[in-house]
């Protein structure tokens, strides 16, 4: 049993997933993947779920399920809460598992810029859990609105302000234009979802700023078109419940507070000795092994890293699945040569990861999206067309990518989402007004 | 306005939705549908839900979304707490209406024969947050016995009792079965899914006591074959966490424990003073009017009626379409004749409704059901095939069929439901061993 190299793999999203499955059926090693859910999330459409037009399976799939004809392979379903790196093991709720190589791969979370207690007031968009959250906030305040007899109540109600104007911000604001405008027009009787605000709040100059800046003006156009109330400029200052101040003195009322602002690394990462950055990144080695710990390597939203040609690694799918995959290669190198007499020399010869950029795109609504990659721009229907296309390819399982392509082409031909649809499971969910 | 004839209809299931469509579009009737949910669920397919074969969206279908075009219908997301038949009026949780008449299928939930602490030990299977609760319980039993090492425990943990065996109780066993020994077959590395235990447990002589004996022989045969241990005659006399006593002596240890034996009518119906049978029903006239109410109607599985022909009309979705359709036919006849100087007689002569029996049917597993109409009986492959088109015929809505169907033929040609996924969120469900 002994000669099996134990690598254990914490967290799997794009990068610990495509690391397992570099590994997968190398008998040298002996894999443990664990995991909070029992699933992989394939996180790029889950503002779907939370606007109605997936459903949350669709998007998600068994890590036992992806990784079932991997022998070598298992899957833990538990939460690290510590790593003790001189003892070579990690501490879960159910157990202590030892490792000789430990991949870090936990991902991000929501960030407040220091003002944890936003978090009580807002809903982020992490997890299947909050998409349905918000699903189910959305739906329900609209059911609220149609009993509801004050005009002032009924506004705040049909309103949706979301913080941060990137791809996550732009692409949700967009779909919920389209949920309220297009597929829910005829469902209600009493309320106009003409009056539904959307606002969109982005403290810098432009909307996406990662892209072109006629990019930002497309999208900023395009979304004044489908309605969206975009304020461009101001910081926001003050949350409480249903209410959010602007350090321009605006004040806005609404049912529905989205965070999609900041988000910093998983804080596990403070439980190892190494150099992060303010969002609590691991800054790892160009071999993506965490400083000071060479049995220890980290991939994917939790580290930051300048790659050899001068290229800031981006907290995306594409970065975070080679970062996986080039760990696995990292320790079959070393798995090769420490059978040789240049093991220990080969340490610091580790091959460096280069990121190769495949480029970045955001949807904006239908027959809308911005794309580029290299010198290449693209923007409406085609940059759509791309958008589409890239993002069934790369879903995980050929079930998952049949049934999304089946509910998109239902809600481009019909307008009408199937996911309209939330529980409510009465005395676990607060459904209804605070009194 | 008042030319309008106000129906009030609670409850969106099959007798009160198709109620409201034979109503839609009637300029003499202005329809207000109230239901808990903002979903129409198709009740007969949410044991698949509980056993990760379909997702929860695709027998779900949005209230607003299937009468949106019925503009004389109006959806109330709401829960109606009184009605006050002398007054014409509901009280629900935020308001209160007036009707001129009013339609109850507001339908059964699980009755405990008098034991209503079981319920807290014991899963049902009423609502998508029932099945969704089934589902997160026996996926994360399995990863807690993964975890486990005590094989004791082990076995606890990888065993699922049901307690009933009526149809709901048998699709159950059956699918348990199909989901732990085709579909999650390869995914564990530490337990043997041959070793997952599915009791079955059933008072009386037979299993389907509704069906010919021939078919209880089958179903009984067949599951045994599906490795399905079932338990015919003794009763249930002690449920506790995880533990159940029968009357015959014998102890289960079931981490696991679903409750398919008893239904009892809403407790809405205790607000009307009418005759009803022991599990609430209400005896209502042959016309589906309640006995002293000629202005309310009751229908689907909180009537109990045996029909002019001599039928005792049963608990299933047909029924309750007809008797929906039946009480709107009544309504606009009533409605008609009212414009007469017959109205006051017509009362009396109101149309019995007249059960038309469709037949019963049960699906046991993969190429293994049983059905019967009239004289006819079937089963094995006939009647696997006659179930499955069937439930997509009546399933409503073009998307969900297609969904369905397509889960179907996964399921089938490669033995994979995709929704073998749950969320665990940290601090709102229990999701781990009680201490």
């Amino acid at each position: 049993m002994k000669s099996t190299h134990r690598v254990a793999i914490i967290g799997g999203g794009f990068a610990g997933l495509h690391c397992a499955q570099a590994l997968a059926n190398d008998e040298r090693f002996s894999v443990t993947l664990i995991d909070q859910q029992n699933h992989h999330l394939f996180q790029p459409l889950l503002y779907q779920v939370a606007t109605a037009s997936l459903s949350a399976v669709d998007i998600a799939r068994s890590l036992r399920a992806i990784l079932g004809k991997a022998r070598n392979v298992s899957v833990l379903l538990d939460t690290v809460t510590a790593i003790d790196s001189a003892q070579h093991e990690i501490t879960c709720e159910h157990g202590t598992y030892s490792y000789d190589s430990l991949v870090i791969a936990a991902g991000a979370r929501s960030s407040y810029f220091g003002k944890d207690e936003w978090a009580k007031y807002t809903f982020g968009l992490k997890s299947l859990e909050d998409s349905r959250q918000i699903r189910h906030q959305v739906l329900n305040a609209l059911e609220r609105a149609e009993r509801c007899d004050d005009p002032e109540e009924q506004r705040r109600l049909m309103t949706v302000a979301i913080i941060g104007g990137g791809p996550t911000g732009v692409e949700l604001a967009g779909a919920f234009s389209d949920l309220v405008r297009r597929a829910l027009k005829t469902d209600y009787r009493r309320i106009d979802l003409n009056d539904f605000r959307i606002i969109l709040i982005q403290s810098g100059e432009r909307l996406l700023k990662s892209f072109a800046e006629e990019h930002s003006k497309y999208t900023l156009e395009r979304l004044q078109e489908l309605g969206v109330e975009v304020i461009l400029g101001p910081r926001v200052d003050q949350i409480e419940e249903g209410y959010l101040h602007l350090n321009d003195g605006q004040e806005i009322k609404a049912e529905t507070l989205i965070w999609a602002a900041g988000v910093a690394a998983s804080p596990l990462t403070a439980s190892l000795d190494c150099p992060r950055d303010r969002g609590g990144r691991i800054e790892v080695e160009p071999s993506l092994a965490v400083p000071g710990h060479p049995h220890i390597f980290a991939a994917g939203d939790l580290v930051t890293l300048t790659d050899p040609d001068g290229k800031t690694v981006p907290g995306l799918a594409p970065a975070a699945m080679q970062m996986g995959q080039h760990i696995a290669k990292v320790l079959k190198e070393d798995q090769r040569l420490q059978k040789t007499r240049y093991a220990e020399r080969y340490q610091s010869l580790r091959p460096a990861y280069r990121f190769r950029d495949k480029g970045i795109m955001a949807i904006i609504g239908k027959n809308a999206a911005v794309a580029q990659t290299g010198k290449m721009k693209l923007k409406g229907f085609p940059a759509w067309l791309a958008w589409l296309f890239i993002h069934l390819a790369f879903l995980i399982g050929f079930r998952n990518k049949l049934a999304v392509l089946l509910s998109w082409a239902f809600s481009y031909l019909f307008d009408k989402p199937a996911a309209r649809v939330f529980s409510i499971s009465r005395g676990i969910c607060k459904d209804d007004e605070p009194q």
